[in-house]
């Protein structure tokens, strides 16, 4: 990646197109500019002449004392190609294109990318253009429509003015911006890039990133993986959850969107977040600024009212979190110091001791966080409004906010807040102190929630995979797939291949009977009357094939042995390639439970065996898995092993587009696959069908 | 119900327990009520003397020159049985018992009861104790801790400070409050009285209501239902959605929840609605108060942001609305002022044309509603900063705002607004002008989302209901079972009673084969093999009954057709008594599905067959029943049939606990029970097996 830094903390700025009228963009950015003219020097450009906060501007860049190290491009589309020309022979080495349409404009489809090659060709770099401007709270560089106050918060932003509604949601909740930057159009600087450039930005603990498109999504992977190590996690947010919004997306930018489904394995994989809405987003943010992840989903509930007690505990456990009974020696700790009506097994009531002595909430938390019983303590209610409304009391709330924070610190565990108080010098007190409060409980639960999964996902860099010849591409014939499935170690019954009616008698001999015939080169053999199964006996085969040969003529059909265990659970396990994310794969209860009930899980891949068994764990079908209804519980290894081996049988063979195994039956005594699905590139086509046939198989 | 008017404007309220004191709930209390002095004469009592807000107490009740009508209890417990007997003597109508733990400091459980006793017996009233309060806005009534802004909100909450809570955001978000009671114990009047009392109050348009434990819960669903007749619909919140809070709610109201599938039913009966939390139940009154309902789920999003659009067709996807695409000629009409980059098929991205005037947001709005393609518009961005961020639109702004509700008024369709701005001239003007404004899209969305079903809801009074003798049941046998089921109109294969061997013959010759055997006495018959099926003809009958019969013993065999026919969907139909709000009828996918993907949908009954076929349409297993990859739908109306008449056996014979039928299978020729489960009270199980077996069907 080039040095971006003349979009951090450039030396000089000039702004072309600066307006002295307030409802032009050109008056915001000019006005933002001059906010860090004692650190820099800053040049205001106007065709016209105007004078902006006192400052007047020049009619052109040439009319500058020096080439500015950054120019802001706000002048009408028209005349940008050429004040880009004329800053590159003076010398400039950035751009910030606020401007939109120049395309249109200039009705020349391909300038925008043209002007980004000749400004690329200079060695400088351009961001946008039709973006909504840059901030750098660090360096006091403010180029962008809005105020922004400074804090730890990063947002890049495909769209400016979601990023807009990003930084406006998070002032209001008391979170402060470090860096935000509108990316626009993407000629040249990508999101990737100022993603990266923030793992050593020091200012940002926490980034929001909001995308429509992914372009190369495995690079994209290892830039948030990079940043979650640097302790930096990226909260993500993007669209695609209904066809309204990927119609929108694809028109106005173009592009198409990856499944939000394979989003989320992207971000699982990365140590990444994905969230629903910009409120979420911000919710979030302020969770992890500065606070612990929990490493676990056990939450205590402290409240000083039953009810909201009782709401925060439905709150939690809507959320995937548990709100376990505490044990008999921690509620006597906890009854203890406690009056006879509190409740004390969790959601723990203080009963009015709370506000008889603020020092309780503390000394619950203590409690709480010492027993080791829970993995964050969650309190609710009328903390933080007790010195707002009786201002008796303000010292000694801001005395228990600091114990509360000594506490997080010490146990290394979040105490999140939800006060029914929105702002007041306790809560602020909180939140500057790593103790997340928030407003809602709904926003409290939600947020622990991702940020419990965000420690069950520390992330990695992916490793590098090949990209497919084509994308295009056929099946391969029954055997052929069956025998490269079952090259990664996945068990299928003995098959032989039968071409003529007298290949039968030897199949039927080296097979154990029930046998399954099928038109091995057809791919949706069923549809067709190609599949005959419960064949039980040589004279049954026979006639099967008499009959199916009949109807389908010649061709490579398949004796296999039926596998009839019974208590066997039916998955489907898959990989395909995604075009922004490359190799996935993906596990689900089979029969109607995929589809209907979207079922499935699905991650990048290649995925270890570890990894597919907190897939199968987390399948709604789960307890079908672990012994439903006193079956014995099926062999969850042997399924893990084939997930795992399917994803790296894509992700090693650049000439698979698409793996499939529906069924694969699982049972106590292992896991057999009985379908096999490959559908390969089609330049790659004949040189796998040289991949060996193991045959019968014991 | 009683007159609860000395609750609402008494003439005269009397603070027994105020204090000088602001930490005390007793100055809070003396300083709300003098704020009504103007409008009633207001009595302050302590033992010892004290001067709140310039006004003197008294030592006690004694030295008042009048009884006070209402008699607010504040003072400790050791002291409320005699201020109680000692206003009941002066001739005090109402009480509002704040103090707590009036039984415990006594150490005489049931202590409170009694009073409530003498309280009524004198012809008086008691809300409470252990309330936080009441307030009417109406009548400046102002009997509460906290401080509330008058408005149209009504808040019944048995939690006091959830009640507060959710006063405290309705505030946050621009909402003030009509009324607001918290209930306390409720040792005399109910939240149902206090809600009937709602029916009339004039200035209350909406209410939100938490309960946790319900009571006579078939009378509260006709006190909502009233409410929602009188254009005042009933936000619903209440705990049960995890362990943590079941047990919570248990131990600090000494009352068992209801199930919230079981509250979720009884509320879209009343034409009620459920929500998750506070904040949930707050967005959804703001939408609510003023705002015509969307009489369907198609709905527009507008906005001047690409991004933001598609995050608001997101959002309103996943809260169950639909973002359709506009028609070419609707489409057309948008086109023909909208700049060429605007996207014109929903959602609406105005690309740039809201900001460069207006007005175009009125325009977009009023061609969405003319076209009668979609019930509801949401705006979403940055209307409502224009006027603040550039004071010369502000008035601008504004007049949008006015077409705006004009088009609401004219069109009778809902335009809810997501903006930026927390708040705003312009957006405390569309809040004013029922143009529902929130803060944040998922607010939005849930709203809308919520609003939809409320409209598909509009309640009615249930039918009464007997109540059964007895709580306690046992399994009613087989053909009993079947003969009561089948009595409503459900279709059984035949039968024939078999008790031994000699019965056989004539069994199989009056029934076709195949056969299934069940051992009819035995309530799990599955469990002990007391089910044989699958039998082709006499002689496997013979045997299926000579292999049971010796491991079961003597008994009321049953031989019964099987059901055979293909592509049929098997269901299950359950319906049985709740509690608190009667019988209760059931539908889901059978075998696993129900139970593992809680696929069922439950409903008040008796339901009509209109009512069942809307349960089935909403199972998410739904396109199973319609015509599942190219197979024949099946029989729909014979299965909401079944579900109606289940229904309607609960409800008619209260001597039916619970009723059964596991699987009915359902085809496209019509639905078969194929197992009868009737549960009966143990009282009335003798006379209902006098049920006439109806024998063979053909």
């Amino acid at each position: 990646m080039n040095d971006l830094s003349v979009f951090s903390d450039p030396r000089s700025v000039a702004v072309v197109g600066a307006s002295a009228d307030p409802a032009k963009w050109g008056y915001w950015l000019a006005r933002g500019a001059l906010r860090g003219a004692d650190r820099r020097r800053v040049h205001l450009v106007n065709a016209r002449s105007a004078v902006i906060e006192g400052v007047a501007s020049v009619p052109s860049l040439a009319d500058l004392p020096e080439a500015p190290e950054l120019v802001v491009l706000c002048a009408p589309a028209a005349t940008v190609p050429d004040v880009v020309d004329q800053a590159l022979a003076m010398g400039s080495r950035g751009f910030l294109g606020i401007t939109a349409g120049i395309d249109q404009i200039h009705d020349k489809p391909g300038l925008e990318r043209r002007i980004a090659a000749r400004v690329q060709k200079a060695g400088a770099r351009i961001i946008g253009p039709n973006c909504l401007g840059l901030y750098d709270a660090t360096h006091r560089l403010e180029l962008a429509w809005g105020t922004f106050s400074p804090g730890s918060l990063g947002i890049i932003s495909q769209s400016g003015q979601l990023g807009l509604e990003i930084a406006g949601l998070a002032a209001h909740a008391g979170l402060g911006v470090s860096r935000f930057v509108s990316v626009g159009n993407q000629v040249d600087v990508t999101a990737a890039d100022l993603l990266g450039d923030l793992v050593h930005h020091e200012a940002t603990k926490v980034v929001v990133l909001y995308l429509e498109n992914f372009g190369d999504g495995r690079e994209l992977v290892a830039t948030m993986a990079r940043l979650r190590g640097a302790g930096k996690p990226v909260v993500v947010l993007t669209v695609g959850a209904s066809d309204a919004s990927r119609a929108a997306a694809r028109s106005h930018t173009g592009s198409l969107t990856s499944s939000l489904e394979v989003v989320a394995a992207a971000c699982r994989a990365a140590g990444a977040v994905l969230v629903d809405s910009p409120a979420e987003a911000v919710d979030l943010a302020h969770l992890l600024h500065g606070s612990p992840l929990p490493h676990g989903r056990r939450v205590a509930v402290v409240s000083d009212s039953g009810g909201q007690g009782a709401v925060g505990a439905d709150a939690l456990s809507r959320n995937g979190l548990s709100v376990p009974r505490l044990s008999a020696s921690t509620s006597a700790l906890l009854a203890d110091f406690l009056p006879a009506q509190a409740a004390v097994a969790n959601p723990v009531d203080l009963a009015g001791a709370g506000e008889q002595d603020l020092n309780t909430y503390s000394r619950v938390v203590d409690v709480l966080l010492d027993s080791r019983e829970v993995d964050a303590v969650v309190m609710s209610g009328y903390f933080g409004c007790y010195g707002a409304d009786t201002p008796e009391l303000a010292a000694r709330e801001l005395e228990v906010v600091e114990s509360l924070a000594g506490a997080v610190t010490s146990h290394r565990r979040p105490v999140v807040v939800h006060s029914m108080s929105h702002d007041s010098e306790a809560v602020r007190s909180m939140r500057a102190q790593s103790v997340p409060t928030l407003h809602t409980i709904d926003a409290v639960a939600r947020s622990l929630g991702l940020a419990a999964s965000l420690a069950e996902h520390p992330g990695s860099r992916p490793d590098p995979v090949q990209v497919p010849h084509s994308e295009i591409g056929a099946s391969a014939d029954y055997l052929t797939a069956r025998a490269l499935v079952e090259s990664y170690g996945v068990h299928y019954p003995g098959a032989v291949l039968v071409r003529c009616g007298d290949d039968l008698p030897r199949a039927t001999a080296q097979l154990s009977a029930p046998y399954v015939l099928k038109a091995g080169w057809i791919e949706h053999k069923t549809e067709v009357g190609g599949v005959a199964v419960g064949l039980q006996d040589h004279a049954a085969a026979e006639d099967a094939f008499q009959q199916m040969h009949a109807r389908l003529g010649d061709g490579d059909y398949v004796l296999e042995e039926m596998d009839r265990r019974p208590d066997v659970v039916e998955l489907i396990v898959g990989a395909r390639r995604d075009r922004a994310f490359g190799p996935l794969v993906l596990v689900g209860l089979g029969g109607i439970h995929a589809e209907l009930y979207q079922d499935v899980r699905i991650a990048l891949g290649p995925v270890t065996e570890a990894q597919a068994m907190a897939m199968l764990g987390s399948l709604q079908a789960f307890p079908l898995l672990h012994g439903w209804r006193g079956r014995p519980a099926v062999d969850l290894p042997a399924a893990a092993r084939v997930v795992a081996a399917t994803s790296r049988l894509l992700a090693e063979n650049p000439e698979v587009l698409e793996a499939e195994i529906n069924p694969l039956r699982v049972g106590a005594d292992g896991a057999v696959a009985v379908d096999a699905l490959v559908v390969l590139a089609d330049t790659s086509t004949k040189r796998l069908c040289g991949v060996p046939l193991t045959g019968a198989t014991p």
